[in-house]
């Protein structure tokens, strides 16, 4: 039995419950991240609290982040997780009924610290559904952080699944490219890496950061549309589960990219600067 | 100590709990429905019924909402609830981790009824505050049913209340009137009742649908700009709490109208109706 904690609480997960009255079940009213786990070291967990943070404070949530660390360890080790994921979700509480918080709500944020498996992936490239559905403008909402308010990713990914696809990419109103359901997507074309630029309406990914990081290819984020990708010489989308993964294909239009080469090169550097992080860090962690 | 129903179940408030993995409170996957009750009749409850189950499709979650008028009698008697709110949401539940849900989800949908007071309003006509969010668009989300995804309605509100207004005006990236945090709107001129469409990216609301049919004036359902709204005779909006509650002003524009005695027509008739529906929906209920 893998144990959560709630509230700083360590509890097993047959116990790990929250009141109907919390927002973030009533409205969806708080964020979370997904941190990928290799040899028992949560990688780039700063870059992870710091978006957090920063999602926090878009949403007025009161909640002292840096008090995740010592959480976060105590959970891998009780749970002993060697590879996974480490899911941490903060909403805003519980404490009024309507959509305005109460000044001086009886209880503060709630914070909830999991851990799940990695999803297992097969890594051959994916086929993205250019789905009906368009992205939230980040005029409407934060979308740049991860908001517990997934129904637009989930309407894209079901979208996409009955058509057969891995993902779903979205663009915006303007029918610029945007990301997928689940993942930041880029571009290599003449030795350039593309990928949009946050202003577009793009979830600030982490493994985002750590591509244009480590991108042996100088790089342009672009507010672009399907078109310009579409002369590509590869195509590949990211998130902490897959990394970096080939796309050879976008439907209904029925173009095709031979994206597996450059990826798996990308994928190589992430490789690397993960085993290199866990290292570095193991020290903090185990 | 009130009562609450989990799927089914009725249980004390206290025990009311769900599961951290219910995707409602993961990812605000789910809908729900506030309805007022008067004499302890829901009014309009088939109206409600009829969103809360369109809405349902729409997110695809399999749910038989025929069977929410033996529950909800159930819950007004144990909680005797005479004037109030009754709240139901419904979820997609447990059972997948990622954003597309599982085929053969562990758990079915989640559904909880509760009941509130209703909230106490000064009647006194309100301010509104023109917000910097847009809504979100109908081509994002399907915005007409009352989604779990409040972040955006929040976010307004809070700005408005930070500006000492009642509520806030949300338009369109369009800049078209939409509705407002927690309600319907509405304007008077020329003895034509103007309220944007729902095409627009506007709730189906109960009191609006109340509102259309029981109008002494002609109805048009428009697209329009918020300057249209200002040559205005009277402007007005409406929830289940509320009913009619006329607007005096928008911030920061400055623009003032003397909204309350064709607004006062519209709340008796509304009124009234409320009234009626409860005498003839009496046997039902009661």
């Amino acid at each position: 039995m893998a144990s959560v904690i709630i509230n700083s609480q360590l509890l097993p997960e047959e116990q790990a419950h929250i009141p109907i009255s919390d927002r973030g079940f009533r409205y969806g009213d708080g964020v979370f991240e997904t941190i990928a786990v290799q040899g028992g070291v949560p990688y780039q967990f700063e870059v992870h609290i710091e978006r957090l943070t920063k999602g926090l404070a878009a949403l007025k949530i009161a909640f002292d982040a840096q008090t995740l660390a010592a959480q976060a360890k105590q959970l891998l080790r009780a749970n002993d997780v060697k590879e996974g994921l480490l899911r941490i979700q903060v909403t805003r509480g519980s404490g009024s009924r309507g959509y305005l918080p109460e000044k001086n709500a009886a209880t503060g944020a709630l914070c909830v610290l999991e851990t799940m498996p990695m999803p297992q992936i097969s890594g051959k490239p994916a086929t993205l559904w250019q789905t009906r559905y368009t992205k939230p403008s980040p005029k409407s909402l934060p979308v740049q952080f991860k908001l517990c308010q997934g129904l637009n990713s989930i309407l894209a990914r079901m979208d996409a699944d009955e058509n057969n696809c891995f993902d779903a990419l979205l663009c915006n109103e303007q029918k610029h490219v945007c990301e997928t359901s689940s993942g930041n997507i880029f571009w290599v074309k003449d030795k350039i890496l593309f990928t949009p630029a946050i202003a577009c309406g793009v979830l600030e990914g982490s493994m985002r950061s750590a591509i244009l990081r480590l991108s042996p290819w100088r790089v342009q984020e672009v507010d672009a549309t399907a078109g310009q990708m579409t002369r590509a010489d590869a195509v590949f989308i990211s998130n902490v589960a897959w990394k970096v993964l080939a796309v050879n294909e976008i439907k209904p239009q029925g173009i095709h990219w031979n994206s597996e080469a450059l990826a798996a090169e990308m994928h190589a550097l992430i490789e690397q600067d993960i085993a290199s992080y866990t290292q570095q860090h193991a020290g903090q962690w185990l």
